[in-house]
């Protein structure tokens, strides 16, 4: 077979724990190519990390695909300016004000797009995932804390310092838990992945969700999220309650955004997304009742997402295409035709 | 002096209980003329009153000036969509559905568009008010309810049906008073101007407030946000202690949507930001503790509404402006030099 080079975008997605790197078609958003490394808490030796990432990236490419790298995006984990700049990163100690996508694209030579991590892995479902198609859509990730991105006129909504799109630190109970970010109640403590987590805890403590802590073979510190839909799953009552509460407090704060944004349609990713109807049967039902002009509003679609933990690195290359095409319009319109092997 | 003829902007705001009708510099802003009639509650009676209003305020013009009618704008108190319809208002019994805009304009026989009112007054402190030169603003309108519009990026964020920019609707405290719209703790049940006068009842109700009780002559059921601001600004501690907690309503529910927008400005809106620094200073402390990244963040301007309740027509006028951008980009064009009398 005749090797072909193709144009491709580079995407990274850090973590807190993982730096993953992929070659995605900017095309049609399908990934080529995909590693991880661990995490590195130094701002030069991650551009470092990111450069050796994409060599290797380079080499694991199908057969009959050779790329040539045309533009770059990073989603970080945390505050990230319009400039590319990563301000501060609550997992990230060591990375401050650390300037990634001017770094990264003096190393490449190619224009860089650096984002929050959240709002890539949104503008991946917008384009490539669940909310293909939709010029009005909320992307939430629900996870450790709740991300999200939105997207306004088929543009996403980036905010005056590049800070927009986090609903995790929305109050929706000012008697709620407390945050580490200072206040009680935000909607992470309530509506994410480990607010699950404790919801299971607090009921085994009490004596009920037997069923929650044979899931987590009996530990019950060791209680997360899972072992409460997985016994949900399996029938347990308790866990069913609490699966319908949580339903409820996710569809209260999905309901506040709406109103504020009047989405057309709500995504929910990040790992609980995997509980599929679970977790959607619930938030659909109470959404109806709670947001404002139900009756008068046309049905807001409430969908899983589509591309799983893939979301991140799509949605940065991604990005990074769009950043190609403010400074190239030519170089990005040539990239519109898909890659086939 | 000789009579010169402007193109001008028509706005309209209509309210519960009156339509107010201005025509307006479409360079500048400036109502020129300026007047309001009896709402009428029929659909075909309400096109009727604005085309005669049209007549009465081509009469009222300055000396000097003769007016043309380019284009018109509509507010109204409820649900608008993207095409002028109203959906739905409040206020507004017996008008459903009505395609006020294309009504409008067939008899006007000029671009018209229709928004949310509160969605027309934040368009008007964009472009020639408070947050003048902010491409990332969110003006939230502190009245019987809370209204708002939100600017991202220089642009009106409408939403996929155009009812985006409800944040009265957002729940900040599940266990909050309950709200008509059948839920509890709406901000507007909290932070609104109505929420303030029912602080003021039940404080007098729980024996304080003497001074608030005095400012609305002894009867405790006409207490309204307006004497518990007099009781305060008069030195009252009791009425000084509800504007805090007031404040603290207000800036919470604004921090919720900074965290979410990434807005430079906001600028407060309505019958209460006529207090002024009563108002401001415990809004912006609160704020300051309250708003996610706080010490990230460039700090978030807080600022008191410039246009007061000329603010609707205004915006609704220079809406149209935009409405006859969109079909014809040249005719608007010629609507940039300020008409001098």
């Amino acid at each position: 077979m005749a090797t072909v080079t193709h144009e491709l975008a580079l995407g990274f997605d850090l973590g807190g724990t993982k730096l993953a790197g992929a070659l995605v078609d900017p095309a049609t958003g399908t990934v080529l190519a995909r590693t991880q490394v661990p995490t590195v808490f130094e701002e030069d030796r991650l551009v470092d990390e990111m450069v050796g990432l994409a060599d290797v990236l380079s080499t694991m490419l199908p057969d009959g695909i050779q790329g040539r790298i045309a533009c770059a995006g990073l989603g970080a984990p945390g505050l990230v300016d319009r400039d590319g700049v990563l301000r501060y990163g609550a997992n990230l100690p060591g990375v401050l004000d650390a300037p990634l996508a001017l770094g990264l694209s003096q190393r490449l030579n190619v224009p860089v797009a650096a984002e929050n991590d959240a709002t890539c892995a949104a503008w991946a479902e917008h384009r490539v995932g669940a909310a293909r198609g939709h010029a009005h859509a909320l992307i939430i990730t629900l996870g450790t804390g709740i991300g999200g991105g939105i997207i306004a006129d088929g543009q996403l909504v980036r905010g005056g310092n590049g800070f927009a799109g986090e609903p995790g630190h929305m109050v929706i109970d000012p008697a709620g838990p407390e945050c580490p970010c200072g206040r009680r109640g935000c909607w992470e403590r309530l509506g994410s992945g480990t607010a699950l987590g404790r919801m299971g805890r607090e009921a085994v403590a009490a004596g009920r969700g037997e069923a929650i802590l044979r899931a987590a073979d009996g530990a019950v510190d060791a209680i997360v999220g899972e072992h409460v839909s997985r016994a949900a799953a399996a029938g347990d009552a308790d866990a069913q309650q609490i699966m319908e509460r949580f339903g409820w407090l996710v569809a209260a704060g999905t309901a506040n955004l709406v109103a504020l944004l009047d989405s057309r349609i709500v995504v929910l990713s990040g790992g609980l997304a995997d509980l599929g109807e679970l977790l959607m049967e619930p938030v659909r039902r109470h959404f109806a009742g709670l947001v404002y002009g139900g009756e008068r509003r046309p049905t807001v679609a409430i969908e899983a997402a589509r591309l799983g933990s893939a979301a991140g690195v799509i949605g940065a290359a991604l990005l990074g295409v769009e950043r190609l095409g403010e400074l190239d319009p030519a170089a990005a319109r040539r990239l519109t035709e898909p890659v086939q092997a």
